[in-house]
């Protein structure tokens, strides 16, 4: 209770200082109940953010420890244990990785070792590109601001020895490693591995950084843990599993578990600043992004940047409501805001994709952390609709990175393809994203990379049930990993082909078009009349016999689907609802399914297959107002302004931009087929304003009428059907309801 | 049996390609009896060397192993576990260092565990700049050779699969940690951390090196230990506890235990070369280093440029005798031409010390890897006699690192002063070349830095206990650490202030003669009648009086002596033996003890304080005959032409230099008094060959007359005591005996 009391009075205090909308946004949603965002201080897009880390070495201080279950969190809302500010940090993303670049402010005897060094914390306030707190153990008041590619910190001292220490082996990522070398009593610079994604993706890579220090350190030194040594080595060496310092040392320290302190005489309520470059290039260009970005130590207009960089994203959207649904709303629009993120440097340099090698975009920006499976459903839609800019350099991005690697991405981290997740969802995202509207890009080698995808039969990376799915129609469960659920992969593919098909049209080829609607009708082949789900099916045309379409909640392992239950899956034909429900026997078998999924707890909000479904009443004659009633009591139960306020993890944004579009009374229901459902929103009115650089119209605005009413009217004319083409969204005018 | 043939017979067949003295050196001799010399292939006074390492993970394979005791080599005859050819390597040394950079070439699968990728071999050969073996597993011929800053291997295999591994993990330094790079499918660039120096010293550096393949590889990548993972990452991670191959890795890894791969296919008989070049300041200056030592791969004429170096200085000693004995003399002079070594690059950097800063040499070269408390005695003097030069730029270096750091160095290893050791032998090692006439160095710093470290009374590393020595007359055993000894260390202090004494008078300066003339003969003070021996005494004058003259055998700890007893100690008083013979109650008294110390097993030809005492017998009245009989006792007993044929640890030479001196029937028993005693040398005729740069003469030929004779005579003028004096000796003409 005081620490939400708490939260609420630092809200107060920050929106004094806000007059955007970026003062209703409260980092903390979504840094409990799993949903892995964090509260530090993050900017648009950036690539750098900085970050509390509290999940290490806690003991029971913390509920949750980084290595003690599958957690793929830096900062969880419930541990007490803080060791440190890190500076490569995930938002949302289900796999434990990055969390690395450790800075930790300390007092008293220097410590090195985290386990001992880590303090509580309190006062804890956060704001976009703000984090503010206090280390109980040492009465240091912590603040992080950040650019898009440096972090910033300010620790405020109260004692006279104090200690800012840089850990390079600490981090959430899997991975190991690191090196750095103490270049003045000012600065360090060095790198440290990243990689193993999910425990299993092969691939790794560096981040580089540069570190500078607003005043020079009394004295610096470097650390390396030590090898648990044996015989005659444990008898003669003074650091046996244990943390080593060297004092003074100033050239390359490389090792598993590394570091660097510099001490400091401080007076009471001194500030120190340290501020941090990133890159995935180089050092070298680590530290052009930090001058570039950061040429002084300005601690308070670094954060006002910060602050104005979010307004501007932010006031596109301008809602009426009660202060709690603005928090919700410009919090899910800032959660949405994040990912995929910049990997390029200033100069423009970035690792190429599958391979190390160093690209240059020369003026345009590169995108990375592309969690598509997620994202491409609603996240990149939103993006096409208020940020069409940002959406077509991510566009350019992934195209770059299908002509770099051959394939397009579908989890692209940091330019490696982690291959997580199944389905070929570039292809949605780029197609939807062209038939938006947003062409300025190279369709035709993203066109090529789609039809590749569709078309190989081995060694597909994107779609390796390839040669069964396209002989059967579907891919078949005979041999399917614990991990590749044979229909949620069918469905994914089908859902691809739909919009490849659509692309196809557009670019007046009418024969792929063809083949291609064609195939994404397969579904079809695995609707099982009897059980009324879409089942798994064998090479040989038979049913998996053993079925139980309630097996696969809580991520349990369930044959033929991923992440999910038959029931989870059921509905997910986006593309050809229509088809679906002639499948399930009419719209009233169809709405009585449909409600049996709500009502038997085979919904889940928290994942991505089902969050189509509450829109999906929006297809049955007659029963569109059921979904503003549905995304409501979804929104009550599962959203709220609170730590555990999204309903799980929120998957590089999809379940914050699932809020903003299902707050905004749009939905785009079918990736591929750019039309939103309507329905009312929970404001009394908002005002989207649209990029004329893209779009004909500089606004729209949605409007409640205070009387109720059955109609949606777009700039006065009745709409026939509750859906509204993107299209004429983006013509402006008023949609009233 | 069988090995030791295959060694003569390969004696032989190098014998065929070299003509000058280097086709007498067996670099096998001190590879067991923990002699701690390398057979691999050394160029003179070489930064890089290449060595076969076989001491680890050889299980029953191995006699010994690097971290099962202490073990300073990487290279033990009685071994048979090869897991690489190490790229830095210290020849002669008591503690584990370097022994780093290890390439190893295999064959098959491809095995990245040095645990199970290391083989038993055969055919071993080695001669100056040469080693040769064959690795029974894979069938692989390894041969390598060296520059002053460079390896070069040339591997030939047999099978179609072939690997040349890279190990930055494995070594015989205790410290860890390293990070490289593949920067094609030709080379790869990185740095090895090394340091702690006899496990306790507290200076690290890192050795940067670039390792370059004769033809790219057709596959490569990097690997790392993993570490133990627990809980839900020992569920999902693949590499546990083991090795992780990061194939096609092309950017730094960095971590404890990390390697490089190139895999290649081979044709039968192929041959495949790697170059390596190190440098103690930056990756880019081992690229230049190599770029400059071996622009080419060719390993016949890299070969013959070691040869012909090798030549070059053996040359300067021209003896006749019996082949074994060309052998032990022309392998000791070998072995005295290793350290100190260079750690300048080509382009003059090297490593400032004392600091983590660069400097530049500009034309001269700087050397490194001093053990003075050994090489003071005899190693420097026999670089004053025969290589003027090389020992003028060695001064040089000394002063240099004096400047630079404070203090005149006393075991400096690559840039670091590690403090091992006792006493000052900076001081006696520098007096004593400017006595013999070499002058061309800082002679002031020098002075200023020896008087320094004489009168500092605290924070003084070079002499610690000097507060209580200039006080008392003699460092107190009271406070003595175990490895410190007060008699041991006041003796060496004496030895420097008489080094001291004999410099200020030389340079003019009789007040600081006169002070430090009186203060060297301080040993007095620790003379104890009753015992007759130098003994420890505490700071209220009482002798310590639990005293046993004979602990302190075999290196274990005795309160007073450092590395010996009571015995070994009790003539060390170089400077003053007249006053030594007195205090012990005349000649015949002192005779008789001299004798006893032989015959009751007191005399230690492994270690240095005692290496004078076969030479006393010149300082008594008509016993200058017994010194002959006695060094040929003690050659016979201790050297001999086998890999056990040095009488123990060669101490960066100093054993080696002992021999070369003794078989020359000359031996400068006191460093600051440059004369020689004279004894019947072991050869028939020798020439030296002096450097007419510093010399008057060019050359100075010892002779044995066939007739018997008792009298000594330089140019045909008898001496008449059993000395001459430098000036005489490279003044030139004959010496007969």
């Amino acid at each position: 209770m005081k620490r939400l009391l708490l939260l609420s009075l630092s809200l107060l205090s920050i929106a004094a200082l806000a007059s955007g909308p970026s003062q209703y946004v409260n980092p903390f949603i979504g840094t409990s109940n799993f949903g892995a965002t964090h509260p530090g201080a993050q900017y648009p897009h950036g690539m750098a953010s900085v970050s509390p880390f509290n999940v290490a070495y806690g003991g029971e201080l913390n509920k949750f420890e980084k290595d003690a279950a599958w957690n793929s969190r830096v900062y969880i809302h419930e541990n007490r244990y803080l060791t440190g500010f890190s500076h490569l940090n995930l938002s949302g993303v289900g796999c434990p990785e990055a969390g690395v670049l450790l800075l930790m402010p300390t007092a008293g005897k220097l410590e090195l070792d985290a386990s001992r060094y880590g303090s509580t914390y309190s006062d804890e306030r956060a704001s976009p590109g703000y984090y503010h707190s206090k280390l109980d153990k040492y009465g240091i008041t912590a603040e992080l601001t950040s650019t898009a590619r440096t972090g910033l910190s300010r620790f405020t001292f109260t004692r006279d020895q104090s200690h800012i220490l840089l850990n390079l082996g600490l981090g959430l990522t899997n991975e190991t490693g690191g090196m750095l070398k103490v270049v003045s009593d000012q600065e360090v610079e060095g790198m440290r591995t990243l990689g193993t994604f999910c425990y299993q993706a092969e691939d790794v890579r560096p981040v580089y950084f540069v570190a500078r220090f607003s005043r020079p350190a009394r004295q610096s030194g470097v650390w390396k843990k030590m090898p648990p040594y044996r015989n005659v080595e444990a008898d003669w060496i003074g650091y046996n599993n244990t943390i080593k310092p060297y004092p003074n040392y100033r050239q390359e320290m490389a090792g598993d578990e590394i570091g660097a302190w510099f001490s400091f005489d401080t007076r009471k309520d001194e500030s120190i600043e340290v501020k941090v470059g990133i890159s995935f290039v180089s050092i070298e260009n680590a530290r052009a992004n930090l001058m570039a970005e950061q040429p002084d130590f300005d601690f308070d207009q670094t954060r006002r940047n910060s602050v104005s960089a979010w307004d501007k994203l932010l006031s596109k959207a301008e809602v009426e409501g009660t202060e709690e649904n603005k928090t919700l709303f410009y919090t899910a629009l800032y959660h949405s805001l994040i990912h995929p993120s910049l990997i390029s440097d200033v100069n423009g340099d970035y690792p190429v994709a599958g391979s190390h090698q160093i690209g240059n975009s020369k003026v345009e920006e590169r995108y990375s952390v592309f969690s598509l499976w997620d994202t491409h459903r609603n996240l990149h839609p939103l993006l096409s609709l208020l940020y069409p800019g940002l959406q077509t350099q991510m566009v350019r991005s992934a195209v770059a990175h299908g002509r770099e690697s051959g394939w397009l991405p579908k989890w692209e981290l940091y330019g490696m393809e982690t291959q997580v997740m199944v389905g070929d969802p570039g292809t949605v995202m780029i197609a939807d994203t062209y038939l938006r509207g947003l062409r300025d890009f190279d369709v035709d080698s993203a066109y090529q990379l789609m039809r590749k995808a569709a078309l190989q039969e081995q060694d597909n990376p994107l779609r390796p049930e390839n040669a069964d799915y396209l002989k059967l129609g579907y891919v078949p469960v005979d041999d399917e990993g614990p991990y590749d659920g044979s229909v949620s992969t069918s469905l994914e593919y089908y859902l691809a082909d739909y919009g490849l098909a659509q692309l196809a049209k557009t670019l007046g080829k009418e024969q792929d078009h063809k083949l291609f609607s064609a195939r994404s009708l397969g579904y079809q082949k695995l609707f099982d009349p009897s059980s009324g789900m879409l089942r798994p099916k064998k090479r040989d045309g038979q049913w998996l016999s053993s079925f139980d379409p309630q097996k696969g909640r809580n991520f349990e392992p369930a044959p033929g689907y991923i992440e999910g239950n038959a029931w989870n899956y059921r509905f997910y034909v986006p593309h050809d609802i229509a088809g679906l429900i002639e499948l399930l026997g009419g719209e009233n078998s169809f709405l009585e399914q449909l409600e049996a999924t709500f009502e038997t707890n085979n919904f889940d909000m928290a994942n991505e297959p089902d969050i189509t479904y509450p829109f999906l009443y929006h297809y049955l004659d007659g029963q569109a107002n059921r979904t503003a009633d549905r995304v409501r009591q979804l929104i009550a139960a599962h959203y709220g302004n609170q730590p555990a306020g999204l309903p799980g993890n929120d998957d590089a944004g999809t379940l914050s931009a699932w809020l903003v579009f299902s707050m905004m009374g749009l939905y785009p229901v079918t990736p591929g087929n750019p039309e939103y459902a309507v329905f009312e929103p929970v404001f009394d009115k908002l005002i989207l304003h649209l990029d004329q650089d893209y779009y004909p119209a500089a606004k729209l605005t949605i409007l409640k009428r205070e009387e109720d009413s059955t109609t949606i009217e777009l700039n006065g004319k009745a709409l026939n059907r509750p859906f509204i083409s993107h299209q004429q969204l983006v013509s402006g005018g008023s949609l009233t309801h």
